[in-house]
């Protein structure tokens, strides 16, 4: 049976056994060793995407005496005002220090917003124009303004009050929320999971600054050595000799149609004349809305999908990316897109209605579903970046699997959507044959039953 | 005394009079002349600046066969299917055919939309890029959406169903009201006068294409002779040797305050070793809200305001800019200084809270004052232009004038807003000397006084 280790490590690692006894069945493998060897700036090689803005932002303080001298700043008592972050605040932290944002350095000033909101797009100093689509702001309120005001740095302390960061050079500006939410999301309709969940009840102000990191960001849930950073990334791609790496971005189980998809992808590469492209099959790791199947059984999903051979582990690097979702549809997929070139990505892979959802009030999809990969392949910064449109797989009665529709014989096939996929799980019903691999179905299956007995779901938690 | 004459003449012209029996106090004067004898391709001057996109696009068929032959098929019986125009959407063919809006050739096509949606800015073939932050879009409801279904062309018609031009090659693509409307104006509150006006009750699908208008679109409203293309514009500062051009839009009287900006700012770029900056002062003639005082108006007090001398009619060219208004603020201050780049001024003066107004629910401004001039600062396409933010002028009561705020003196200035200036006109009460010079004052109480006794207000009307 093939690994998730075997996907980080370069040998074929197709009968390695997992140690049963843990619980997500993923051992800390060839990436932790990888992350643990790892020494800071990237070695990036030629074959590789540079970064937004040539360089790619790390803003963790190396281990030793900066790193010491910054804790000792951030722990001082009577020192700097304190602002205690959020879950999601905090997932924004981690995104920023790996540099998957490069070449922001820190939350947001006005300057960065302003142009994130009218144009998607910063502009550098040398006059080149890098992708920039969602917001990544820190809220504050009247009250911690004023603790704040006069000071030009603060700490950044996690919900247990440990110090996460110093955020320097600070300048707070007013969040107009009403404006934000318009402008990100094309509605102000209630309902949108990411704005209840962070803007609707967050403070009145926004604070930016560069950020000094004290230590990498863990959450401690068993995950983190799938956690790889845009530098761990870029070594892994480097090691493996890709000339090409695609990213999928995906915050779902992966059935066959998917996988046909990845597989087919790689094909084309191939016939491009490309020798050696990998995958870079990369789920959400942030925030998700309370309907989306939790990471945590995603991860195991994956797992089984290379376990049981739907996608080869040699070619394929699982990660995941840090970020929170916004379910800002043309706008976020940008970000997803972007925070890949950082990562080494110079393909895309952009399905229908990415990053979309229905909308909150009325019985339609929010978005057009053709408008992501429009908005992408036409996305200011982006130019670089290849754009792979999604072609449509459903289930093809006739083969009994996951197929490319032939639209000669529409007849022959069967849409499966999320909800029913959903509904079938959830009823302990079988799909039909082919649509995923029979050990990644049980662990949908397993999900919605410890759903349904109330048992809790594990998410992930700030360390 | 000045007259609006002599600022479209090259000979100083202040004792010319007026034939006072005309309407509108203005002239057919030199202009008129200009666009007679004008031809067509701009002689554009090496001092001016280049159009979006490197060419002036110009969309009204030459007068002769061709645009006969383009009539000959727009009128044809049982030809083309017809579109009829609102009054802004024939506006809107008004700016498009004139190039205000180069290097578009006609209504937006979804590429276009989505693009001045997301991005505030279209990419052109060669990888430039040029601003565009309205969109500029021709709704169609479901029934003319099937009559012109399979066709590639079609005929616009204005309100007493006279061609004005064909669309072809077109494109049909869904409104999203919503969406369109949030990305534009940052908010989906009802009662933004220009939604409620055009999009509330528009069509569910837009229709894009390239335009030939058959000919120039004219008012008939006595305002015809000021309404000055792109092209004219760029030939009468060509003749005036202007080396440097600076755009003043307004929608307002001008008061005193706004002329010592005007004034001071040619003084600066003579400064700056300029030798004959040329003001060009550019009253919106398109669509505006109700409590706005109308373009007659307002054509009648800029008069007074060079005739009384308060600007140099040598160093100004006073024409009508024929947009409507979409009050969007920072999104439209955009295409406001992208619009008089077309025109050739490469200095475009910004105010505060530019083409803002109060939100339509809460009691506040919608926008933040300082963004309009903070992302026209930063806007995409807009690097060329040179921008000038606004200094703050306010009533000096030690030197009854208006003067430059000073801060070492706050106690002696008096802030005259707009609503007291309205509320003053209409009570018949004067402004303290200084304000606004006498001629113009007596236009806005006669305006407030024709509004009170119900006279009717003149509008331009489609022609």
């Amino acid at each position: 049976m093939a690994s998730m280790e075997a996907l980080f490590a370069n040998v074929p690692g197709r009968n390695l056994q997992f140690p049963k006894t843990r619980r997500t069945g993923f051992p800390g493998g060839a990436m932790v060793r990888l992350r643990r060897v790892y020494g800071g700036a990237a070695r990036v090689r030629c074959g590789l995407i540079e970064p937004d803005g040539g360089k790619l932002v790390e803003l963790v303080a190396p281990a030793g005496p900066e790193r010491e001298a910054i804790r000792k700043e951030a722990t001082l008592a009577g020192g700097l005002p304190r602002i205690k972050l959020s879950r999601i605040d905090l997932q924004w932290v981690h995104v920023l220090s790996e540099g998957w944002a490069s070449p922001l350095r820190g939350f947001m000033r006005e300057a960065e917003f302003l142009q994130t909101l009218h144009f998607n797009c910063l502009r550098m100093p040398d006059g080149s124009v890098v992708n920039m689509s969602v917001p990544i702001v820190l809220a504050v309120d009247d009250a911690q303004k004023r603790a704040v005001e006069g000071r030009d740095r603060v700490v950044l302390v996690d919900a247990n009050s440990n110090p996460v960061a110093i955020l320097k050079d600070i300048e707070i500006f007013k969040h107009n929320k009403e404006e934000r939410i318009a402008r990100t999301w094309g509605t102000t309709a209630p309902g949108l999971p990411y704005v209840e969940e962070t803007i609707t009840n967050a403070g009145n102000w926004l604070i930016g600054g560069d950020l000094d990191v004290i230590e990498p960001v863990k959450y401690n849930d068993g995950l983190d050595q799938y956690r790889l950073s845009p530098a761990e990334l870029r070594e892994e791609f480097t090691k493996r000799n890709a000339d090409a790496v695609f990213a999928f971005q995906l915050r779902n189980p992966v059935h066959n149609g998917h996988a046909l998809l990845m597989t087919d992808t790689r094909k084309r590469l191939l016939e491009m004349g490309y020798k050696n492209p990998i995958l870079l099959l990369h789920p959400l790791g942030g925030y998700t809305k309370a309907d989306d199947v939790p990471l945590s059984w995603r991860m195991k999903q994956h797992e089984k999908v290379l376990e049981e051979g739907v996608l080869d582990p040699d070619t394929t690097v699982v990660a995941i990316f840090p970020s929170p979702m916004h379910y800002a549809g043309p706008t976020e997929v940008q970000w997803h897109a972007k925070s890949r070139i950082n990562a080494g990505a110079n393909f895309y892979i952009v399905g229908r209605d990415p990053a979309g959802m229905g909308h909150p009030l009325e019985n339609r999809d929010l978005y057009d579903a053709d408008h992501g990969k429009k908005v992408l392949s036409m996305a200011p910064g982006l130019e670089r970046l290849n754009i792979l449109p999604f072609k449509v797989a459903a289930y093809d009665k006739t083969r009994r699997k996951m197929a490319f529709f032939d639209h000669s014989r529409p007849q022959d096939f069967l849409f499966i959507s999320g909800t029913k996929m959903r509904n079938l799980a959830k009823n302990r019903e079988n799909p039909p044959d082919g649509f995923m691999c029979p050990g990644g179905w049980k662990v949908l299956v397993d999900y919605y039953d410890s759903v349904a007995s109330g048992t809790k779901i594990r998410q992930p938690v700030p360390a």
